[in-house]
């Protein structure tokens, strides 16, 4: 269980991190959009391994392929089925782990809940799983494109204490982002994140941070009162993406220290509508859009796997010395996190779209 | 919809903040648990309004009726239906409000979303509306005590800028937390939190903060992989209470500037389990519980009802001066919003037992 | 679980037979919709006992009460609460068959899978439970009139072995179902089955027979392909009535003697669609409603409960003598039936058309 | 929408007929089940054309490939996906329809509703699809056998007028089921069945019929009460099968005939349980299983592809004369479609095993 997202737009995945293939089924996508493996690529090869220094060096071309629910590159209304195959699986690197659990990883926790491993690192619990994610949630952004023109854009806002805090984001685009090694559109934040993901590199270690995402065209409406509030969802959306430990909609814990008269956003006429002076409610008041732009942060942990060894016990109780990782891993996952978080806010808001009826 | 929440043990609330009355109805409460109406209303007391200076003027006893599901104060498996009449409505508070949205309300976004507003001030949006939540969630409490003796206790530890960082969270109980006014366990912090929102009354304005919350037995293997973790429930679950606009699991955002060396919890033997020795992971690895206690925060923004003019517009876009409130409301809603916060963990963390199959 | 319906108009349903209440949640209707009690209550009155000779003696008023979701006669998009009270139960007329299940009866397997009863006769396997879905049911068909000016009408077609074929049903409207005390439009026939209720219940024994339901102006598109074809959902629809056991879509099991060339609907043009010239498929084609009248029978076994002594075996497994039925039944339950026939159709097809998103 | 059945063992089905490939996706399958392609090749060789005279021309050796969910033979508990090539595909032997709907096909409904149709002939709609669900079938047999040595047998009862009406049903297993070419178990009816498929195919005509199904060792207690009856489930699931347009539980339309003292299942005391004497209920009271052997019916209509040529219109409402049929298609589905009643059959019992917790 736990392998589906989403009411409507509904996405099923698949696929452990060194078996045959990962993938996702989409249930629920709108008939006559256009759609090839093509736009689904480009969002897949910012998330692959291999584009910085910084990554694992375990290689995957992420090659999508569409074997069901389109044909002529147009949507039929059927279910999408999208297969990646695994290329660079070694089972091995993770032989001698069978019997000791790492530290803050999942082995622990699946070897109690299946009594049963997959051989490989982290079989669903690793970061391979949101390729799928990314492949789903690029077609969500094709049809969040066609259906209301809604841009998302994620990029990194802090690395360990290396924190940006903008005047403005209004000029962020992906574009801009990309251009740093670490996507932080600020460079010399960014130049300082780098040398920190570097420093930790080269102990051996690892660091967290936060991704900013702004979500801009969104409709107002989006989102359902009492338990399915838009940020309700977007929250589940985020952590539920390995590493992720918190989420902030809006000003999130800074408006939390604000006087209500401080925090509140006066509504004012825009040009075709009634808008907000400020937007510390992140676009979002009572569980639904309000046609301001849609704005959360997310924070990652430390990646797990470090080259450090640690003292840690395994499966029997016996205390023993974990020597440094041989596994492949990102010192730092918030660059690779990117696209995944844009991906996750897509399958969120195009499935609200829908729970809505405003798309026809 | 959005009014349903749970797989296995599923919530279902209604009710407007000033209709005839609000309630839920829980399907898929196991059958022959002990059970009855005084269950219900103790948690029910800790919630309703009237208990300090601090708190709305309006008087609900918030008395809870079963209706169904109970027969002989034992649960027939079969739904429970919970009805609390609402007492104390003054529709007719809210009538000037007809044509101004008052500002980070969801007055706005539901006119928009409904093209029809209910006559009271927040409908489904008010907070009246967790009455149902804690009558809810204390059924789901005396499922967990029965079948693991789960005990859940949140408490305030933050409000504005008056923030209570402990050296041990081991000691607080459900009795400690109600000795303080504004539900701090801390005396000295607890005392400085009431002045601040004595302040914030005193001057019209409103104030937010932190809720922290630990759930202590929670067995391992509770949480479903990639998009159900238990972490990512919980964080929808509190991001759905009215005011709530961040949620951090374990370490949180803090977490996010450590390395992974510092923030990995080693295993250690404990007593007849393998635990972790630190528990920044707040007792969830890989989103399914690990044995751990399970320990998160929840920011809530300063209520947006306040004493004090607001430049704003009306729904045609006309500039105009809303005046200071006349409606009831708490300057701060952390206090009343712990039962709140326990009684949502509670709804997840049986929703979860049930899903895994783990209770018989 | 199990007492809730529908994916987008969502039905929960609650309440014993011999309980305090019985009742509906509906979430998932759409706003702005004219909505009363009195709308609900003419099909309400229609289904409750005390109509003709045939029914049983149980006196219920059968009023309901909306207490949320509804403001001003305007529905507001939010859940929408029907409660009916229990007013003239007899939980004694049980009492000596807590050691004794009756055979047919679901006391048997409630005990079995539960481990606790209710101590009314059949608590949520009563008969009495219809009465929400047919609460339910009239907002359904509420909405369905306003939206595509939906008509169901059912009827009884056999009683026993009397059975009606009709020439036409196209003439066939409530009003003179109505006119038959047990719901057969041709009188002649209903004669002669008034006589095979009348003396079966004179011999103290039942007989069960089919209900044919025909909706009208059912527009074209409703039904998700694969698994939730419209025929499929109406039929675990009917087959979810207590004592329903055959479902035929269209033709039916005849049909399943014709060959392809003799059964096939051929396309014609009508006025402003293509059409068949036939409806052998009763509307629905590949699962989806081609725009004919969609078109059904429904099976019901006699009722369980007689007044003739019956061989069984207690819980014990000792053999006893079950003494003619003292509780209050229907020798025939198909009359009443027909409303929730048409109840369960509306919840159908107005859960379709939103599904569709063929509502605006 | 509607390609996922189950609400704990979960399958989502995709592909279209004549595209790359069709397949299943199961989520919820228990982890530490023995499991192996070979497990689910047997019954899909059961399913696959070619196994005599009276089916289709199209070549599919239908071999799966199990990408992921199951490591060295076992279930590990996360989705498994399989993954089923399409061989012969002849997409360009529908080219002429594209602007004919096929009288008593889903081309008409499908087109209406999407807006855009597969090239194929049938895309989701076609027969095609249900390998995907026998794919599926053979996991939750797997299951069943393992968990409870639950056993499924469906053979052919009736085809066209020539229906077999058995004193006895305990002896029938695949095995004698399996020697006759239409799966009828009796071999002077089942020799006339075959004379009724030849002669229908003989005058490019097809025919109907009637599987019966029996599923032995289920245990008491599955099916969720009020909408999720055990045999509205299965009803369900029968009908959404394509062609399917009926259901009967137990005696079905023939008990609705019988009276109360003739129909109920008198209970008596078997080895270990109490059971009941007859089984006119067919195994399930009240929605709930009871312990007795669950037995049904199902209608199918003749195949709607014929070899003989049709007056109707094209989607421009023109008459035209549709020429013989040049698609490869089986006279009579029925001996193909028995695997498909035992798959489904499986996939609810498997649910319904795992709702109840009835598997540890």
């Amino acid at each position: 269980m736990g392998n589906t997202f989403g009411k409507i737009f509904r996405v099923t995945t698949f696929g452990e991190s060194h078996g045959a293939a990962i993938g996702a089924v989409i249930d629920g996508c709108p008939p006559r959009l256009p759609l090839s493996e093509n736009d689904i690529q480009a969002q897949m090869n910012r998330r692959r391994p291999g584009q910085s220094a910084y990554t694992t060096a375990r290689k995957e071309s992420d090659r999508v392929r569409i074997l069901s629910g389109v044909e002529k590159s147009i949507t039929l209304g059927s279910p999408i089925m999208i297969l990646i195959e695994n290329e660079d699986t070694r089972a091995n690197d993770y032989e001698e782990l069978q019997n000791i659990p790492r530290p803050s990883h999942a082995d622990f926790t699946y070897r109690l809940k299946y009594g049963v491993t997959s051989t490989s690192g982290g079989g669903r619990a690793s970061a391979r799983e949101t390729a799928a994610r990314v492949a789903a949630g690029a077609v969500a952004e094709k049809f969040l494109k066609l259906s209301h023109n809604i841009q998302i854009t994620a990029w990194v806002s802090a690395i360990e204490d290396v924190e940006w805090e903008p005047d403005s984001i209004a000029h962020i685009t992906r574009e801009i982002v990309d251009k740093s090694p670490v996507r932080c559109p600020e460079p010399t934040i960014s130049a300082r994140m780098e040398k920190a993901v570097a420093k930790a590199k080269n102990d051996g270690d690892s660091v967290g941070g936060i991704i900013s995402c702004i979500c801009r065209n969104v409709p107002a409406g989006l989102g359902e009162p009492v338990f399915d509030k838009a940020h309700a969802l977007l929250g589940a959306a985020m952590l539920s993406i390995p590493a992720c430990r918190a989420f902030e909609i809006g000003d999130g814990i800074e408006g939390s220290r604000m006087r209500g008269s401080v925090h509140n956003d006066l509504f004012v006429k825009k040009e075709n509508r009634i808008g907000t002076e400020t937007n510390r409610s992140g676009g979002i008041q009572g569980g639904i859009t309000n046609g301001e732009d849609v704005f959360f942060r997310v924070a990652f942990k430390p990646t797990a796997t470090i080259r450090i060894e640690q003292k840690t016990v395994d499966y029997d109780g016996n205390e023993i010395t974990l020597p440094p990782s041989k596994g492949r891993h990102d010192p730092c996952v918030l660059p690779r996190a990117v696209p995944v978080v844009e991906s996750m806010a897509a399958l969120v808001l195009a499935d609200l779209i829908l729970q809505a009826g405003m798309y026809k």
